[in-house]
């Protein structure tokens, strides 16, 4: 079944996963749709944003946020249409942006949903990747912590991916090398032709250690790490002294039950942090830059203007596929941002 | 033998170690005293700085500074008098530290060497300590990339050793809580006692993970990196959100023949700085903050001509014990600044 104007659809934490999630973590239950109170606003959730943040929610690991509940709403961030307002800012139609979960209607005070600007209004399911929470994280790591200067070489993984895919071009924009990494030859291709990197490695190849080394003659200056895994094993013989990581994700550690076997590489992390004078740094990007949103806006606005900003969507239809396409997003099976159309945009 | 006026007594690395240093890494060997050309000046070394980093000289592993070469001098900074001067700013008698190795003489360039500033030539070995290199370590490293905050905890290992016992108390000059960490129950009650640590903790004992965390009741902010180990494995779990750590030296590494047996933490350690968001950053002190240098000498001699500056030496006679001397620094047996008295300071 399809959204309706008569049913609330909402998938819940069914149970917690054990390595990678399956369908089983989830349940899809049918509710009455709910009426807004005063200062609220009734949502229609129109597209909804996978991330993989996602998978940490659905564990009860300790983490910089509480994790989804069992038999809880599914956490998401969507853009939705305004069915009803009760709330002096909003009305009927508009194009809102809120953490509104996985279900198909939502109530949700007026001031903690956002209004879309005009330019993203016109194609709102970007207000959950390049003009949205993942812009905003590739942006700030790249600028305020990995502090890219002309000439330097930037490497990303997942790189056509959200984050990726801006990383790189905001990277060609400073007048770096963007150097990608990418999962198979369609996807590398890509990254070249569509965001401008000037190398893309395929990390499912052999000799992809050697391929990296390739292509950054000149080492390495900004590793934005999203990805963990083989690619900083990689990554780490070729960073040059006093090289920037800013820490986004882990994504290659999200579904491990365990730590690797041996040895013990810690002090070799730490021993390398040392010697290279490496800078390497976590963060969580509302929770760190939430203050800096209105200069990521106007400047990737500006950019979105211009036609200097391309983007990739990776789009699954029905509410009801979104925890295949969550699992899949988890193994890089995505080729884009992901997002679940829920309903009709009209 | 002690030092002469006839013979130019040097210590020159024999062979490289495997694992900890040994006796028999070291050869004595007596040469003619060199003779200063013009802008050159004759230093007479009195007092030898040792410094764990001399551990890495000896190996010819990749590291940021070139190796000692075998047969060549042991490198090191010292302190000496100039026994004779073709240089216009010096001349016989002056107190000045270079870079002169581990030798009774030394013929340097006059723009190589500096002179000691007053305060420090009447007690000239500070200038290997407190007053010199380890304190600017300290400074620099918990200052400008600590940054610690009144009323955050800042926690550092070798409490009793120069950039240990500077941490300490930079960090009770800037308002926060002290938190050593020392080889045994007297450095212990001497952090506390002389250099105003609010809490010491013995690593040696059975308890150290929980007595370290009674007495960081509200998490770590600072952790000043310089020992690695099960120190930094202690310190792990109690790091708060935004916690900065200045990586300064991993000594418990130094020795190391190969890694620990696994499981792999290092997955672990960028799982935790990404959802801890912490910054963890490498430096070397003179390549990164040579610039600085004029304002820690200001400000440390501020701080030390108001008495507001403790430190302990622990010093050996005679230049033949130096290799014991070192080889004890790396197992954490020295009890303050290690100096070796090469020759007579009138």
């Amino acid at each position: 079944m399809s959204q309706s104007n008569s049913v609330n659809r909402q998938l819940v934490l069914a149970s917690r996963p054990q390595g990678a999630p399956t369908a089983d973590n989830f349940r899809l239950e049918q509710h009455p749709i709910p009426e807004a109170a005063e200062g609220e606003v009734l949502l229609r959730t129109v597209y909804l944003s996978l991330d993989p943040y996602m998978r940490g929610r659905m564990s009860d690991a300790p983490s910089y946020a509480a994790p989804v509940q069992i038999n809880e709403v599914m956490t998401g961030g969507a853009v939705s249409k305004v069915v009803a307002s009760r709330h002096p800012n909003f009305q009927e139609g508009d194009w809102v942006l809120g953490t509104t979960g996985w279900q198909d209607y939502s109530v949700m005070p007026g001031d903690k949903v956002q209004k879309l600007a005009d330019h993203i209004a016109n194609h709102p399911s970007l207000a959950l990747g390049v003009l949205g929470m993942p812009g905003f994280t590739a942006y700030m790591g790249l600028l305020d912590i990995g502090n890219p200067q002309p000439g330097e070489t930037v490497v990303v993984a997942a790189a056509t991916g959200p984050v990726g895919s801006m990383v790189g071009q905001i990277a060609k924009l400073k007048g770096c090398r963007a150097v990608g990494i990418a999962g198979g030859e369609e996807k590398c291709r890509y990254a070249l032709e569509q965001f401008g990197f000037d190398a893309c490695i395929d990390h499912r190849a052999d000799d992809f250690e050697a391929q990296l080394k390739a292509a950054c003659p000149d080492g390495i200056d900004v590793y934005y790490e999203n990805v963990g895994g083989k690619v900083f094993d990689a990554v780490m013989p070729l960073l040059n002294s006093k090289a920037r990581i800013p820490v986004c994700g882990v994504v290659a550690q999200y579904n491990a039950t365990g730590l690797p076997d041996g040895p013990d590489r810690l002090p070799q992390l730490a021993g390398l942090i040392l010697r290279k004078r490496l800078r390497m740094q976590g963060f969580i990007i509302f929770d760190d830059y939430g203050h800096r949103y209105p200069e990521f806006a106007t400047q990737m606005g500006e950019w979105f203007k211009a036609g200097k900003i391309n983007f990739r969507e990776d789009i699954t239809d029905g509410l009801e596929n979104a925890p295949q396409a969550l699992i899949g997003l988890l193994e890089g099976k995505n080729f884009g941002k992901v997002v679940v159309r829920v309903g009709d945009d009209a």
